[in-house]
């Protein structure tokens, strides 16, 4: 078999690389009056508002490029900040994107991985639209900035919620987090024995639910098209948990999740059995699902009962009633934030 | 002498650390209507045009913490950005900062780093909006978007230059470079003798350059004062050459720089000639100096002449004429970008 020789990030330089990495973009957005290739971007005034939301991931850290495919990363980065606009019932408009990235790491590899860029860039109609390259020590860094926009008074803050408020989210919880430990299981099992084969079959779900997850763009469409402004919402990237006790931190209230409205697919719950872990704390406490979790005033019932894009899982409650999952049983158990925490590993 | 126990960031947790380093952050702009603290922040409808830049800064390629103070990197890093702001002829409004640190950095050093943020924010009016905190596996590495505004048709980009325009740049150059040279000079003196102390005295004006750069939004207000709008123009931060090249293959024009015209202060002289260099290498290949380069048509010559903030170094001329550094008899050399490169390490 014939190797294609690689090339040397060194071979290009920085504004060679910039540019071979970024030639192939496309603008979708009338807002966008100057991509790439200046001192700054410019967008065109607008009677919107726009958001700015803003991640950095870093390998070892946040992805582990031993089972996850370039492109596939460079996806769910653009993704991940994505989901944070379509939070704020925004409409994505750009991104900015800026990589650090060691030696070991060919021009190849960075096409690649901005393949997995401009792919979610595309599906999104969103204009990358600049960006930093550099070199690191060890390792890759990944920043990605998205901005978006919404009308005025549109926009929806975790803060916005009131008592006997519905909490309501969108598609399913705890397949991506599943989807990972199977990752990790057959790395380590690779690790131990090259020879034997990862076995991934049968699984398609819950590894395309962690490898290459999409944002809920559709959800801020349906809330127009309804004529819904949720009073409150947030993604779900770090579980349910830790997403619940935002909602409540910020809109100064309690919670009652019910344990059996949280949804999870069958396919999470066979994994999460054969893993022997409650499926519910994938859901609970799992993570990157990108899913919109929301509150919806009792007197809209009608626009959400129903749906079958998301469910009402719970309702706000008055701060002291505190911040529980209520089980079949009728017991109840404090919601208690284990989400994931860059700074624990 | 009592040792200060420092805080483990573990301790904190990444929502501690955010709140932690972000409750002294002060708004300034009346467009942001939201800050830290949602999943992104909100900023007002606006008939401004919005510019948008990024820039990533990382630990051993573009700081040496061995002798940049942790407060000073943060002053710097917000800088760097608001100079491609003010590249663009726009006033900046708001930043968003990135960090990712490994276990070695302290909560309280992390907080010497944002000092330093916030006084950049203060002196610029600037507001920090949003950000992501990270562990990373070795060093440092802090990303900026900066955003800014401009008035519809006054942005300025690298494109916009005609023949004849006159090439002007602010304030000095190669000093930053020469302060640089002179820390890496002292640390490793200090490397290979620690009881010797570092001899910096008598250069606090390059040091300052390098340590402690300003953005030039004076002469952004100062074009709208005297109501000048150049006709292209980008900020000078990897070097005279390199910059001077982008505009010309941007505005596919050709260059004379005038080798005694370009402001190259005593102080900078004097460190380059005891370091070997010519002073006008400092200038033309050092960097960092975050002065504006830029280009006004001849018919402005009454706006611009003997103004004290900027000096006029040279003339766009047509791309078969080259792009030369004109020496004192009258020769030609051409100008090549040995620009600073994040990959030639």
């Amino acid at each position: 078999m014939a190797t294609k020789k690689l090339t040397d990030i060194s071979e290009l330089g920085e504004f060679g690389l910039i540019k071979r990495l970024t030639e192939k973009t496309q603008l979708f957005q009338s807002s966008t009056l100057k991509g790439v290739g200046d001192d700054a971007a410019i967008l065109g005034a607008s009677n919107k508002q726009r958001v700015v939301t803003t991640d950095l991931l870093v390998e070892g850290v946040h992805f582990d490029l031993a089972y996850v495919p370039l492109k596939h990363l460079g996806y769910k980065c653009i993704i991940a900040n994505l989901s944070d606009v379509c939070a704020m019932n925004a409409v994505p408009t750009q991104v900015t994107v800026s990589i650090a990235v060691s030696s070991r790491f060919s021009v190849e590899a960075l096409e690649e991985l901005y393949l997995g860029i401009h792919a979610a860039c595309e599906r999104y109609q969103v204009d990358l639209i600049g960006g930093d390259t550099s070199s690191s020590l060890s390792g890759m860094v990944i920043s990605v900035t998205a901005i978006g926009e919404v009308d005025p008074d549109k926009a929806v803050l975790r803060s916005g919620a009131s008592e006997n408020d519905l909490v309501c989210v969108s598609g399913d919880l705890g397949a991506a987090y599943m989807g990972l430990q199977l990752l990790e299981r057959e790395k380590a099992v690779f690790k131990s024995n090259p020879n034997i084969q990862p076995d991934l079959s049968g699984h398609d779900y819950i590894l395309e639910r962690q490898l290459h997850p999409e944002a809920r763009l559709d959800m801020v469409r349906l809330f127009a098209e309804i004529g819904l402004k949720p009073t409150s919402m947030i993604d779900v990237s770090d579980g349910l948990s830790s997403e619940i006790l935002h909602l409540c931190n910020e809109s100064k209230l309690g919670a009652k999740l019910y344990a059996d409205k949280i949804p999870i697919l069958v396919e999470t719950k066979e994994m999460a059995e054969e893993f022997g872990i409650e499926p519910i704390v994938a859901a609970l406490s799992g993570g990157e699902d990108y899913e919109l979790l929301f509150t919806v005033p009792l007197s809209e019932i009608e626009k959400i009962k129903d749906r079958k894009e998301f469910r009402i899982i719970g309702r706000m409650c008055a701060r002291q009633e505190g911040m529980d999952l209520v089980l079949s049983d009728g017991s109840e158990t404090p919601i208690i934030a284990h989400g994931w925490n860059a700074f624990s590993a």
